[in-house]
Parts: C-alpha cells; sequence; structure tokens
C-alpha cells in the first residue's frame, strides 16, 4: 500500500492525542492516551503500541512519519527538554524521537514544540492560512509562541526559539517555576489567572463569587464572569492589559500581520480581548498601532496541534 | 565592461557613504556626501551624481545595481518611511529607490534600514560569518536591530521588522521621540547616554569631570570615563544593565547564536560589557543562561555598512 498518511501527534501534560492524517490535512482516526507517567520508557511504548494499533484499524500497513508536537521539544535533536509539566521528563533530556522511532522499525519522527506544531497547524489550515508572518500564543497551563517568518517557522540557533512565555512581563513580578521573575507566563496562562484572582481577592474587599472558591482554577473566573461578577471580569481585563503591552514590545521584532491566539483561555476572550487590543496599540510604536491583526484560532484546539505536528513529517 | 560591480550607499544623519564594491567584498573606491538636505530632490542628485562619478573614476561603464542602507529603509517598498533623523525626509514617506533609479537611467535600486545593512555586512564579511541566527544590535544617535533568522534577514509583513530600538526597557521610563515611553533607544542610544548623566548628575552630589560640561554627549562621558571619572563609568554600567535586561527579552524570540553590537557606542564597550553580559545572563531564562555570545562588530564601522547595503545589489 502506498505510504500517503502519517500521524500527529499532541503531547500535552494531561494526554497525548494522536491522529492519522492524509495529505489534505483529513484526520482518519484518532486516539487519545494519559501521559502522566512517571516512566519515559512506559509512556513511549504506551504511544508506540496506540499509532500501530490506529495504523493497523484503518487498514494501512505504514505511515509516511510521524510528526510530534511536545512541551520543549526541539526540532533540531528530537529531543524533549525539561518540560516543567511532564512527569516522566522533568528535569530530564529525553531522546525522544530517537526513542520513539526505535520501538516503530527506525520509523521517521520529527519532534518540535507543541506551540511550533500549533503555528504550523493554523498556517496550513486554520486562522493564518496566507499569512507568511504572523506569531501564534499559545495560553494554556503555561503560555507557548511559534513563530512563522516569511512562511517559515522559527527555530532558531538551538531549536528553542519562541518561548515568548518566559519574556518579563513585570519587572520582579511573580516567581516563574523556570526560575526568573515577572514572566509572561506567571500572569496570562490559566495559572496566571488563578493567581491574579488569589492575588486581587486579597488586596480588595470586593464581593465576588470567586471568594467561596477553595483551590481557583481559570475556569472557576471564566464561571464566574459568565454570571456577571465583576471581580472576575476584572481580573480577565487584567490579564488582556498585561498581554497588550507584552504584545506590543513583540511586533517590533518581526512585525507580524497577526497574533494568533489559541489554547483552553481563548474561551474567556470576550472578557480581555478589548483590553488586550487597547492596551497593545497603545504601547507599541506608531509604525504599527492599529495594523496588527488578534485572531483566535481558527481550528478545533486538538486538531490544530495534531494537523501541526502531522504537517511535519511529510 | 561586464557589470561585475555594484554601489553600496549607507545613508546616516549627518553623511552617506558610498562605496564601489566587488563580488568579494572589497571596497575599490568611496565617497562621502553631506545628508544635511532639506529638499529630498537636491540629497537624491547629488547622490546619483556621486555615483555616477565614482563609476567613471574607476574605468567602469555601468553598474549591477545600488543598495542602500538609510534609517526606516523598507526592504518591500523601497521608500524612506518617517525617519527622524533625515531632514529631508522627517514626517514624510519618500519613494527613495524609485526616484534614485530614475536619476540613474532604470538602474536596479534596492533599499533596507540601516540596520538590516549592517547585519548583512556581518554576515558576509564581519563578525557573524557562519552563523546563520544572529541579532545586530546598532548603537548610534538611535538604537536599531537587524535581525538573521536561519541566514535570512527578517523584514516581516510590511518590512519594518527589527525596530528593537523601540521596544519598553522601562515601564513608563523616559520620553521617545517615537511618541512611547521608555523606549530602549531613550536609554542605550548615543542620547540615551547623554541622558543618563544629566538624570545622575542632577539626582546625585557625586564629584564629576562631566559638572563643568555643557549639553553634555555620550563622548563627554567617554573621555571623562577615560580620565577615571567614577560617575561616568557608572553611567556607561547602567546602559550596560538596562541593555542586558532587554536582550535577556530578546533571546528567546529567535534563540540566536550571537548578540552583535555595532556602532559608535561600542567604543566604550570596556565600560559596560562586563554589566551587560551578568544582567542578560541572570535575567534570560535558564536555557540560555551563559550560551548567547556578545560580540562586537569586527568590520570597519562605515565598511560594515557599505559592504551589507552593497550585497543586497547582487
Amino acid at each position: 500500500m502506498k505510504k500517503n498518511y502519517v500521524a500527529g501527534v499532541d503531547i500535552g501534560g494531561q494526554t497525548a492525542k494522536i491522529g492519522i492524517v492524509d495529505r489534505k490535512g483529513n484526520i482518519l482516526a484518532r486516539k487519545v492516551i494519559s501521559t502522566k507517567y512517571k516512566e519515559a520508557d512506559k509512556f513511549i511504548t504506551l504511544l508506540s503500541d496506540a499509532i500501530k494499533e490506529l495504523t493497523v484499524d484503518i487498514g494501512l500497513d505504514n505511515l509516511n512519519g510521524i510528526g510530534v508536537g511536545a512541551p520543549d521539544g526541539n526540532y533540531y535533536t528530537g529531543d524533549i527538554v525539561e518540560p516543567t509539566n511532564l512527569m516522566w521528563a522533568k528535569g530530564k533530556t529525553i531522546h525522544f524521537a530517537n526513542e520513539l522511532s526505535k520501538k516503530l522499525s527506525g520509523m521517521r519522527v520529527i519532534v518540535t514544540n507543541d506551540a511550533n506544531a500549533a503555528a504550523i497547524g493554523e498556517m496550513k489550515y486554520g486562522a493564518a492560512k496566507g499569512m507568511k508572518d504572523f506569531i501564534v500564543i499559545t495560553l494554556g497551563t503555561g503560555v507557548g509562541s511559534g513563530i512563522v517568518v516569511d512562511g517559515r517557522l522559527v527555530n532558531g540557533h538551538d531549536g528553542h526559539a519562541g518561548e515568548l512565555g518566559h519574556t518579563c512581563a513585570v519587572k520582579n513580578g511573580r516567581e516563574c517555576p523556570c526560575g526568573q521573575k515577572g514572566c509572561l507566563e506567571t500572569y496570562c496562562s490559566a495559572t496566571g489567572v488563578a493567581r491574579t484572582a488569589v492575588e486581587m481577592l486579597e488586596k480588595t474587599n470586593t464581593p465576588s463569587l470567586l471568594r467561596k472558591v477553595k483551590d481557583i482554577t481559570s475556569k472557576d473566573v471564566f464561571d464566574a464572569a459568565e454570571k456577571g461578577d465583576k471581580l472576575a471580569i476584572k481580573i480577565f481585563e487584567y490579564t488582556g492589559k498585561i498581554m497588550g503591552e507584552k504584545f506590543a514590545d513583540f511586533i517590533p521584532f518581526t512585525a507580524p500581520e497577526a497574533i494568533i491566539l489559541f489554547g483552553g483561555l481563548t474561551h474567556a476572550r470576550k472578557y480581555f480581548m478589548e483590553q488586550l487590543v487597547d492596551s497593545m496599540n497603545e504601547n507599541v510604536v506608531f509604525l504599527w498601532k492599529g495594523k496588527v491583526k488578534v485572531l483566535v484560532s481558527a481550528l478545533n484546539e486538538s486538531d490544530a496541534a495534531i494537523l501541526g505536528a502531522s504537517a511535519l513529517a511529510w
């Protein structure tokens, strides 16, 4: 049988989503497995088994290759390097492409970080279709980014380019798990929103539904906002303001046509988008005031990452 | 005669430097003309005359093309767009490539911004030889930047990419001629150094040779530092610290192998380099601590810009 299919794998802190994809970007079969294992080898074995099963299920003998998007995945080396959200790789370098390939009779495996995979997905099939210069910002547990310049993904000298979640949003600001202070990620990720909630509840006496919630998550803040809770809405507005200030600093770098938001937090966009765009345009140098679009991913979230990862494998 | 020569033109606030360059990067003839004219047409006429003269002087019939590096030069359109330091273009868009070409019988003219020209010069002939990912920061009257990703200059969606001088170094900081506050340029350019001097003299009682100087320039600060003036040295150290903090924010974007400093202020590097590197490594996320080189241009300053501009024309 002709090899006209690849697998796209999107690895996250909770689950890995696997899809078998054809050249047109149709996902023919899917499977989700947990990533919550302590041993890398255990996870890689289960992943390779799942890929084999899916391949057989849809009557294929073989695949053209496998593309993987993973936190701190490195395109040049195929390694996953010290991610904070994957138990089996925490503080370690996992030779992921190599190990997975071994378990699949030497099949070609290409790795990149999850935000880069999302950027490729958006470019080929989503909101960035037809664009040559754009930035995808992933707003999930952390903040990641995939940068495209002149139609090509920016990998950088060492393959780690696009760590915009770890640029400084607030000088001497919140402690980040990365060891620095004030990283964008500590304000504008799901966990950042939760931290803002805790801070605002402590610092003000504003009545809020959130005062009754233990261990506040960004979902709690969203639910409260949906019920008209003013403090919850203020939390998102603050998040948008910080994002906009930082986007104003990103734009002069690569002069993107658009910045595309991706990930769980975009569900709350109606509560932060206006503040984001206003503060971006207020803070950016005159050349780009009112000129850079802020869009939201046009793809189903897990699809974009699967499709982006799969595109690596062609 | 075979057309194996191009002209490289480096346009600055005071002068334009013109060179006739062969394929190996040898500058065969040079000329410097003033840029201090009020009418764009006047300057462009004098420039085209100078290029014609140089061509005849070295016995050539014609050139292969002309590459121009200019403040706010746009690679895509060939325009010079609202530069702050060129009298004949202030607040205007000059169709520079078009106009110059007209005066030279339709010869091909390629324009880019001066920092981009410097980056190309460094890549082909200077400190970035052999590198594929680096950033050139020009420290002159202003702060400019040329960004190279995977061996290619980043122009961005609109041709204006690389305005890192107008990213925010200090929130609500110094007023910048661009209209924003706290731009890197207001701290780390020659004028920024002079502003720091004025501020430090006002805020402290530290004795300093600079207290006797009227209308302090960065050259005065350098001269004082050379005489061991402690305040002058402190001014450069502060400049280095701010630069390092901001470089720490640039690195996660394109993961460069090196950041290369270029321009007049690099003469004072012994007074700010240590602080720059320390603050860069202190503030950058762990992936790049101690890993990104900070180099100084290996080319004669005017040569790099002429050579870089000329390289556009091949």
